[in-house]
């Protein structure tokens, strides 16, 4: 224990505290969707009784009063702004969360424990939209997104490619020289195994990466780092020791924005699912059809749906309303089954 | 999700929010040991820019601007307060910390991993004093704390003797018919046995009573409920279903008060230590003395210490002072060996 350690452990302290009022902030957001006439300021209210006592002795009456008035203020002043909530599964610092401040920074993200949680929430209009990822350029399809997407009747909205860059995160102060084991999740220590063989580390899988960054700095865990985003190191307030460790350098993920509402501005992308009969030739007809009006093609994937059958995704080039777009579409839909339109959207890649 | 479930959590992140900020607190009380003359306002200057900015979209600049003021405000000022500082083992909400407040409401009770973390931090001048129970009437003494009693050089100031009540504490809005699992401290589950079997709950083992408490309010679970102290569900915002609730009346721990220096007030109580040669009849000849005099013992214990020997700890009653007690000591002290008088001082017990 010395004065430099404490002024780091303060630095964590003060860095959760910001963590839990953005994380009171977004409850409010979310119970605003509940009850958009009572407001909030009566639950508020209550809290403040039971909650902001003197169960601690450092903390005095007055300063817990000013703390707790500014607190309601900001979430009365949350309360009363129409928001829209973006969900994204893991924790705050996660990639999912990067592609949703790129995709629109006025949506509020918000965290979810599973995809499908991402899924029922947008379907049962708890929030606005959801971002999740579908592709990555070394890990290939995400395939419990793509199980979701079959099932679904949310629509494609939007769908925005991002740049994926590791960063070695460690508590601060760390000595690089003494870290030893490194928690991520398998896919981001995958794509850094040779940066992570290098420095003779240890691996050890967590289930989200921005997870692991937040039990770095939790733990107060002095021989451990993470790998994760820098949007992580910011929020938990860790320090980078290394940026970009991943193996290859074309490291990219491509992420989908979900409504329940179809898409209504323009776009220059379409995304379809349908089934085919267990036929042979009939995927092969379909590709016809694009192929003789030369729409692009930019990705087909085959599902497993039911026992045999398979759910292909198709995204082309193109907007819906074109005419060429349209005759293709219809003619698609007499030799499928379950055809079924997911979007029409503009389509982001960023550097 | 409902909103009343919403409110629940709001109420448990703002028990967090204090809890945290009553933790930074600590941690400035804590660094002033160390820096008597810097103050702390550098330290806390530096935090500011780094954490309190805009990780977080829903928080505004103004917004955590004056929080950091008021934050930064308290920590100035307890760092200008001369607080003297309790260590203690456990979290906050631990018996020994209600033990803490029961001798000295003005101390700063301090958490500590480990017992021995206590007696060095003491030792070290950390901590001004540290309060470690010694024995329970139901649970017999505690091994590991008169282990470290032999061999630290600190002195007992003070003694005090609380009842243990254990309360059945849940998350807010938990249905009590819902609770399938019961977290505690081992010693803690097995004093409420016969409450445990009679509601058909499952025992699980924590480390600690009050870091199950805490566990149960962070983890949000909802069919698990603690076994811990009023304290716990006071600070971790707690609902308690049940006080009171092990098998027997009585149960008492007896808590010591350690410092660095001898207790300058009065006494009527002392406590000393000796080892004795591997020989017959040498307890006996101590004992003789004590009761020769009349002086009444009312502990003794024998301690394993290096092979073969033992430690003795024994206490009676009376002051350090005292002609009679001054004439046992110097006729002990000449047929017993490492004989240390550990201190002499005043003894609280609380109905």
């Amino acid at each position: 224990m010395n004065p430099e350690k404490i002024i780091n452990q303060i630095e964590i302290i003060d860095s959760r505290i910001v963590e839990l009022l953005n994380q009171r902030m977004e409850k409010i957001v979310i119970a605003k969707k509940f009850s958009e006439e009572n407001g909030l300021a009566a639950g508020c209210g209550e809290v403040s009784d039971s909650v902001f006592h003197r169960a601690h002795s450092l903390l005095d009456d007055d300063f817990l009063k000013c703390i707790y008035e500014k607190i309601a203020g900001q979430s009365s002043a949350i309360g009363s702004r129409d928001l829209k909530i973006m969900a994204f599964q893991g924790e705050h610092g996660a990639y999912s969360e990067m592609a949703s401040k790129t995709w629109n920074d006025k949506f509020v993200p918000i965290p979810c424990g599973e995809f499908s949680d991402v899924f029922s929430g947008v379907e049962n209009g708890l929030y606005d939209y959801g971002i999740v990822p579908v592709e990555n350029t070394l890990g290939g399809i995400v395939s419990e997104v793509n199980d979701l997407m079959i099932h679904t009747k949310l629509y494609v909205v939007g769908a925005v490619e991002i740049p994926i860059s590791h960063c070695l995160l460690v508590y601060p102060g760390t000595d690089h020289r003494e870290i030893r084991e490194v928690y991520s999740h398998p896919q981001a220590l995958a794509q850094c195994r040779r940066f992570i063989e290098r420095n003779k580390l240890r691996p050890v899988n967590y289930f989200d990466t921005a997870g692991a960054a937040k039990m770095v700095a939790e733990k107060n865990k002095e021989n451990v780092a993470a790998i994760s985003s820098k949007l992580a190191a910011e929020i938990y307030n860790l320090e980078i020791i290394k940026e970009s460790i991943e193996d290859y350098e074309v490291n990219r993920t491509r992420f989908l924005v979900l409504s329940r509402h179809e898409n209504e501005g323009n776009g220059d992308k379409c995304s379809i699912v349908f089934s085919t009969a267990h036929k042979a030739g009939t995927l092969f007809n379909v590709l016809e059809k694009f192929a003789s009006e030369s729409i692009n093609l930019t990705r087909i994937e085959s599902i497993p749906s039911q026992m045999g059958n398979y759910a292909f995704f198709l995204d082309f080039m193109g907007a819906s309303d074109d005419e060429k777009i349209k005759r293709v579409l219809e003619e698609v839909k007499r030799i499928v089954d379950d055809f079924r339109m997911i979007g029409c959207y503009e389509e982001r890649k960023v550097k």
